[in-house]
């Protein structure tokens, strides 16, 4: 059932629609792909990420509440949507975290004052936005990797934001201040028809890089 | 030479700070890395990541004028630097590019009629903030797969951020209101020994995902 061919899983996901509703993923093979996409970098390895599976009728429902109508296809028939959350405060552990990559022997301890020294203060120093980004930021790396192990466990997916941003993480009963929506990552099992499926067209690779003089 | 052992490729990429300094990257190669990049999604497809390709003595030493000395390791043996930036503007390609959709046949009059009718105007009436989110939020995930596509084409790579961002847009020579960094991705041959290689620990994944109710 998995897809490992890297080249197939990568260059052929494209955001999905339509789901067959047969369909459900076993919590057990949730946690599979959590394992799998916390492998992740994130600024200083804060893993600021919290992902909320809304997995039943009853929670999908609460989710689509705050989408727009635009995704209903989608809402309707997906197995589940993640809502992908950034942890704004997740540098508060910097401290703890580091002191025991260094207790564990993974880092010397030159390296734990260096890393101490040189980033601790610009997250302590930081304004809200720069932390709300940093964390950002790490989060759609962890996102992006989630919709390619998905696609790795044989299903398919589509990104959403652009929705009232404001009433979702008390949805999911969290602190609004602290856990800024990123994402919502519908998955399911692929229904998608050449007829129903969306096409887009990326700009020309040679217009989006340069070569720095 | 190229790697497509999903899980090979996925699981075992780790943030690589020594590097061959014999291997150079053929700018060939680069485009088709990015050729790779770019079928990453972004927010309405609005792609609005550039790279600028830093692979010369001269415009790495450029970059590593920006860096922190915390990075000098990975900086003295790369074969290059990706400076990835997020366009603030992508969004005023908005109705040119769906319209072009439509004129393609990608999607029906209806859709377009939809999309410009529904996201368009969060563009047009949103904060800078809002589109600058936005755009970060996609370069991330093109940047998280420019790294795995890396590795497919049996590279290495390290994402690096918490530099001074103010000067970074005039060094390629760009507008920093327009073009904001994302993250700067050293790529080169690994050269990581077990000694040189930086361990790190991740969470429990049971403790970053939550089952909605």
């Amino acid at each position: 059932m998995r897809n490992n061919d890297f080249n197939d899983v990568v260059q052929n996901r494209h955001s999905v629609r339509h789901f067959d509703k047969s369909v459900k993923i076993p919590r057990s093979e949730f946690k599979e792909m959590f394992e799998e996409t916390i492998t992740a970098p994130s600024g200083c390895n804060l893993q600021g990420w919290h992902f909320e599976v809304a997995d039943t009728p009853e929670t999908i429902a609460k989710v689509k509440k705050y989408m727009l109508r635009f995704n209903d296809p989608q809402m309707d028939s997906c197995a589940a949507v993640v809502q992908v959350f950034a942890d704004v405060y997740a540098y508060k552990k910097y401290r703890e975290n580091w002191t025991k990559e260094y207790e564990t022997g993974n880092i010397t301890k030159e390296k734990l004052d260096e890393v101490l020294r040189t980033f601790l203060p610009s997250y302590e120093n930081g304004t809200y936005y720069s932390c709300a980004i940093d964390s950002i930021r790490s989060c759609s790396l962890a996102a992006m990797q989630f919709m390619l192990v998905a696609r790795n466990h044989g299903y398919d997916t589509n990104p959403i934001a652009g929705y009232d941003e404001s009433k979702i993480a008390r949805t999911f009963n969290l602190e609004p201040k602290r856990y800024l929506p990123v994402m919502a990552i519908v998955i399911g099992k692929s229904n998608e028809t050449e007829e129903t499926r969306a096409k887009t067209t990326r700009y020309p690779a040679e217009s989006v890089y340069h070569f720095a003089e």
